[in-house]
């Protein structure tokens, strides 16, 4: 899908159109995309999605056919089509890097561009950034619970071609190790894995045919699955059949792969027979409707698991497959003034943050504390104590005295030109991890997470208060 | 995303590198693609993504770089790149119809081919039609509930742009009259619909201001989005105002759109409103987070909505994002003479049917009573009585003597050409809905359907146990 300029909401359009008509276009709007609910049961979002979002904006050009089409219409005025003929982003654009974590309400991207441009981004932005920044997030859930590889196997389950390829991409920067898309590994540069399928095995007269014609063909690559007709009395035991014959050529197995059953009883009964026979090294890798909770409930009866392949349940982050994220006018410039804009909502913690934001994160020996939304252009002296206050419970407050305070939030566009170098995806990756392991688990784990907090600066707060109170 | 031929797991790339190894590439194998399990608590799928999966085997090619790519895996032999390098798919397939109603086991799609050709097709067909099914068959249990128009309006939550634009698609053939998404709307030729967001109405000073200007613009399209500050005190009065000030320039007001807060209170309160203001044809167009259950709860409750817009519930399917449609050999010719494969599980239901296999349809009165999965090549005779009987609980028959059987499943592909000319989209559309409409409301209903019955044909039950006894 090469040109997606029109990858848009048809009311996103009519309302740039009104623009044009009231000669409000050119107004520069301030628009932070966000989301506000909780992850299922978890609040953190691990982001993804910003290397597709800045080749979107970019490429970002109306072709002749699309506006052709769009005539055909017959809903937008001349105005309209003159500003579309040569459109180009102007705007400057602030983001949060790919890998970070992030928690609601904290702007993970922020447009300050002519309103005209800002409206026509927000369906894209937030179709890119909620599809990967969901999928990132399941997978940390799932690695993080595993402890052990996770290899991503959903291609065929994901929602289309672009939920396979780009969720195979957010789930290498969530922790997966590697996928089974061998289009995303040549598209992305990470590591494919895969062996056969039961079609392999059912394709011969017999199981052990079957283990022994693969494992001629590749000795150095020999994992096999071994539940296609019996797991314990024949594909455990043909496969160390198998196994004793290429150790006698000089190869060493990799171990078998599970794909359904009772996972716990079958990797444990498999281990000891690998071990009886001498394959304590072959490695025993499980797939088949795996998620973090079957993980946790499978690492508490004390399966033997050296790896997962994870399809379904990743690649769709069922039962929860989708993050809400939304794109909210924060400000319109006027006369040069910023007018901070707000929607208010009669539950104040649904309220949204006006102004022109920027996101801090609070560290006390290097371990995330606290973060802090602040108006732009705000500073922090770290050799100052910081007291920091509940958004709505104000009197729920934390001083820091030994801290670091760091800005998240870095400009991405200026003036419509790309002033920031992504980084390659094994270093997304890295910092990722790294971003994740500021964290205590407490604040990751699945259930009753410990509430992290996430501040207003004194400044936020008051401008808030000051709109809410008239 | 043009150039697919990658878009596959792995392990059927090291499958088919191993039947080319075995000297066994060119046996001719068949394979079916079903669903084991319903649809969270409806068995029934309605069919989509015919169309791309014939484009994407239409199309099929490895160009250099993907044999660049694959070369530096080191995983494959030379007889693999000899017969990927000019790879055409040379096989035949056989499918239902897009739209077609299904159901759990049927063969939605056929493909007799040289395995190492039909290895390939397994993840990409799977990708592209586990997807449009899921989202057809949702957008047809909510527009069945709905009763009313149904707008698709998911792109912002979708699982990327794929799942956006192809969702769309297969949200119309499931019964929705329009989408959101224009670049949908551009290349399948549906309809888009759409007026304004909150950002409109919050770029004004007023509420007022904001709904004066854009009926001023859209004189003959004017929908006004009333809950951004309050609903009935501020949004339906100013709506009033407005429809009154463009009523007497000469225009018909469309009617006013609910995004949030109570939609059963909401709309029965802002009906009366309209009603006494002399607007009864104003519609009333309700969206934010509905699925097929709140719309039974709001029509249980006398909600009065004249039109529906759905988003995330519908573009990802929640809470079940994904149909777990499967790819799996049911046979391989030897000498000519097809052997048959089955996988064997414990439970009998779960034990795949083995063969070359077709669909048929059995109808009474127009009305759709019973399927009956058959070999290929079977002929009914509908002057002579049919007993069908249950496949697992074999006791249980039934006798048809006044009916009509139909064949499903039609030739799409042969000898790897295309045979077959897919319908354009709005016949497609209205072939579902005559499938669905042959259905009786209680085999499609949400809670406790009754139990449509999908029989084997005394030829295939008898193979299928002539296997199952060894």
């Amino acid at each position: 899908m090469q040109n997606i300029a029109l990858l848009t909401d048809l009311y996103q359009l009519t309302m740039m159109n009104g623009y044009a008509e009231t000669g409000t276009a050119d107004k520069i709007a301030v628009f932070d995309l966000f989301y506000r609910d909780p992850f299922g049961d978890t609040p953190f979002a691990v982001t993804a999605g910003l290397h597709q979002a800045i080749e979107y904006i970019r490429d970002l050009r109306f072709t002749d056919c699309d506006i052709e089409y769009l005539k055909s219409l017959n809903l937008f005025g001349d105005k309209f089509f003159k500003r579309i003929k040569d459109f180009k982003f102007t705007g400057d654009i602030y983001a949060v890097r790919e890998g970070e974590m992030v928690f609601p309400y904290e702007p993970i991207l922020t447009v300050r561009a002519p309103i005209f441009q800002a409206q026509l981004l927000e369906t894209a932005l937030l179709n890119i950034i909620n599809h990967q920044t969901l999928i990132a997030t399941k997978a940390f859930r799932i690695t993080k619970e595993a402890g052990k590889p996770v290899a991503e196997f959903g291609l065929r389950r994901a929602q289309g071609a672009d939920a396979g390829v780009y969720g195979a991409r957010a789930s290498i920067i969530g922790g997966c190790v590697s996928t089974s898309n061998v289009f995303a590994g040549k598209k992305f540069g990470v590591r494919v894995t895969g062996t056969v399928a039961h079609s392999w095995i059912m394709s011969f007269e017999t199981e052990l045919e079957a283990f022994r014609s693969y494992a001629n063909i590749n000795p150095s690559n020999c994992l096999l699955l071994v539940d296609t007709y019996d797991t314990l009395k024949s594909g455990v035991p043909n496969a160390i059949t198998v196994f004793n014959e290429i150790k006698a050529k000089g190869h060493t197995p990799i171990g078998i792969r599970l794909d359904s059953g009772d996972l716990a009883y079958l990797s444990k009964r498999a281990r000891v027979m690998l071990d009886e026979a001498g394959f304590k090294d072959a490695k025993i890798f499980v797939s088949g409707d795996i998620d973090e909770h079957i993980i946790v409930s499978l690492k508490n009866q004390g399966a033997k698991i050296d790896a997962y392949g994870i399809g379904t349940k990743l690649i769709t982050s069922a039962p929860n497959p989708a993050l809400g994220g939304v794109f909210k006018l924060a400000g319109i410039y006027e006369n040069g003034e910023l007018v901070p804009k707000m929607k208010i909502s009669d539950t104040p913690g649904k309220t949204t943050n006006p102004g022109f934001k920027t996101l801090f994160r609070i560290y006390e020996n290097g371990r995330a504390e606290a973060d802090l939304i602040a108006l732009r252009g705000e500073k922090f002296d770290c050799e100052k104590p910081l007291t920091i206050f509940h958004p709505v419970e104000t009197w729920k407050k934390k001083t820091f005295t030994n801290y670091k305070i760091e800005e998240l939030s870095v400009k991405i566009f200026e003036n419509g030109n790309l002033v920031y170098t992504p980084p390659l995806l094994h270093e997304t990756v890295s910092y990722s991890a790294v971003s994740r392991g500021k964290f205590e688990g407490e604040y990751t784990r699945l259930l009753n997470p410990h509430i992290y907090k996430v501040d207003l600066s004194q400044n936020l707060f008051d401008l808030k208060h000051k709109i809410l109170n008239g």
